[in-house]
């Protein structure tokens, strides 16, 4: 009998992850566990509580491995959305059938942390940062940006980042992302004069008003799209009246806009060309926005080719390079160096029976340690 | 003692009226009271239950008396709106205070009601028909045009009608109503298909469809109005979406319109050139319209200088003759003859603590007789 080091096995891990309800925002259960699988690996591992309601109390966790050579990071959340309501088996008691794993979180992400901290004790040596938050699924207020908040306080300077969103469509490595576009959510507000319709001289009726609004933002062509991106767009998602009276001129009329967008636009400079549309038709009018993330590209390049080797080698197949789909907490670590997106299939990601494939969890292990490797050898 | 027939007191009357809870549709107790002060002063009274629902059963009344010369018809209805919360007494407990008679319906229209069959003992000898329905506030399916049937049935057709509807504004008498504008709601539905809005190419958006349809309709010029009517108009009323979720695409948009128009439009040609707006914008829409009323139109001549005359020599004043405002059921007695609208101030219709003057009872019945009495000159 030989002393064999306990290495942490990613079908086993995955499971004790997806057994903690960790419902957005995550806290507690779901920190001990990784906590307790990555001190045997010689991490430093630090939690932090961060904000308060209603956007917090949120729990992030920050680990980090000395070593030489190139710092790599890998981020990820461990908060999963709500089960909902139709789940065959229970969505946090993790069960095994027919060679997939079902659970909350499965694909989105416990699975891929899972994966990459089994990873870990095939490459050691390289400098190794583990960025998790608990809220990558709500706000996001207290999330990723307070964890690059303690990252700077430290002078925790990753070289490159790896996050492991689902991002594989059909088959495990057959997409990883090198950007994301922008968001932006817009809330038009017409205000206007309620009246009967028998006396429209007496009442001011916004509707016309949001009409026009809606009309001639409808004819803007943001763009063309470039070569790593499609064009951006602009959705008007809702229009509310609320006025149930037939004979009644209503007293307020409002819209809500999604737009996304590419790394040509900047959310600032939409919302002001959105504001003096609506100013020109309804002065009157008030206009809210909140910007969910600017548009970021990791520039194909080193990053993304030795990613797309480490795919090629242990998959057999070469990754799409692609920005497209929602934003993620990538938009954020943009600013603090190459980022790159990589994990399971995304499926059953947010869905009902969420499930990642055993074999998955083994081949994306693999592709992760050869990751590693292949970074520790810049 | 000399033996004095009873006469109807058109303020005890409105305040028996006003005593029976008759929200529409009426049925009954208020029926009762008009049968009985009728019955005395020589009519013939058939009631009619009418209709089933949804729109019924409705109770009309129809009370001729015989005589010689011009037969004139006073129409009104027994039913009240719904009275709300929040007024200072009973609404269906009329109570005196100050002048003002309150109670729902006092102005709109059972005050009316009680000074016509009030006025009736003075002038008697012409052949008149009272046309009452319970029905005028709701649908209206099988109130008036119920009646109307009946007294085809009956071979009773007035040359001359007068409609009761509260239509004097400021002062009793400074307005009638020669005729109305015509409406119809219209309800426009336009499907789409449901999506992200991360991935729009997979969703189908039915809000720009309906932003277009309706900005292409608040282009529509109907008309200038006319020598008697104002110019018709198109109102959009609601937009609905319904959508909370600022990622997701709708599947589904709908929007309410309400348009006014004068004589010189019909109905059904408004609501076809409303379907071809919304069929070139989008094929897949619906459309509902429901025709409200026509516009219609007595022109002024006999019977409304006639009536003008009567308010002159009676109050000091000579009203403008009107078509403003909304329906009434002035809008199908029109087909049977000349019809043209009086009665009291309409400042409290419809809302809380409605009331009546006691002086405007006393008065209105004065000019009731008057025109009566004049009608019987012809």
């Amino acid at each position: 009998m030989t002393d064999t080091p306990h290495l942490p096995d990613p079908i086993a891990l995955t499971k004790t992850l997806l057994a903690c309800e960790s419902v957005t925002p995550a806290r507690g259960a779901v920190f001990d566990v990784i906590e307790a699988a990555l001190l045997p690996l010689g991490f430093t591992v630090a939690r932090f509580i961060e904000g308060e309601a209603p956007d917090g109390p949120v729990e992030n966790l920050l680990a980090t491995r000395a070593g030489t050579g190139t710092h790599f990071a890998f981020a990820g959340h461990l908060d999963v959305v709500p089960p909902g309501a139709g789940w065959t088996g229970d969505a946090f008691v993790p069960e095994e059938r027919d060679g997939l794993v079902y659970g909350r979180g499965a694909v989105d992400m416990k699975g891929a942390i899972a994966a990459f901290v089994a990873a870990i004790p095939q490459t050691p040596g390289i400098p190794l940062t583990l960025i998790l938050t608990g809220d990558e699924e709500g706000p996001a207020t207290y999330g990723t940006q307070a964890l690059m908040a303690r990252m700077a306080e430290r002078g925790v300077t990753p070289d490159l980042c790896l996050v492991g969103e689902p991002t594989s469509a059909v088959r495990l490595g057959d997409m990883v992302k090198i950007g994301r576009r922008g968001s932006v959510n817009l809330w038009i507000d017409v205000p206007g004069k309620q009246g009967h319709v028998a006396y429209p001289h007496l009442a001011d009726n916004p509707i016309p008003k949001l009409v026009a609004i809606l009309a001639e933002i409808d004819r803007i062509v943001l763009d063309t799209g470039n070569a790593w991106f499609q064009p951006s767009n602009i959705e008007p998602t809702d229009i509310t009246v609320g006025n149930p009276a037939t004979n009644i001129i209503p007293g307020h009329a409002s819209a809500r806009l999604s737009i996304r967008f590419n790394d040509g636009h900047r959310g600032a400079d939409l919302i002001e060309r959105m504001r003096a549309i609506i100013a020109a038709h309804a002065p009157e009018a008030t206009l809210t926005a909140r910007i969910s993330g600017e548009a970021f590209l990791t520039q194909p390049g080193a990053f993304s080719t030795l990613i797309g080797d480490a795919i090629e080698a242990r998959l057999g197949l070469r990754p799409d390079l692609s920005t497209t789909g929602g934003t993620s907490d990538a938009r954020f670590l943009s600013a603090l160096c190459p980022v790159v997106e990589f994990g399971l299939c995304n499926a059953t990601m947010h869905k009902l029976d969420e499930a990642v494939a055993v074999d998955d969890l083994v081949a994306l292990t693999g592709v992760y340690a050869d990751i590693i490797a292949r970074v520790g050898a810049l």
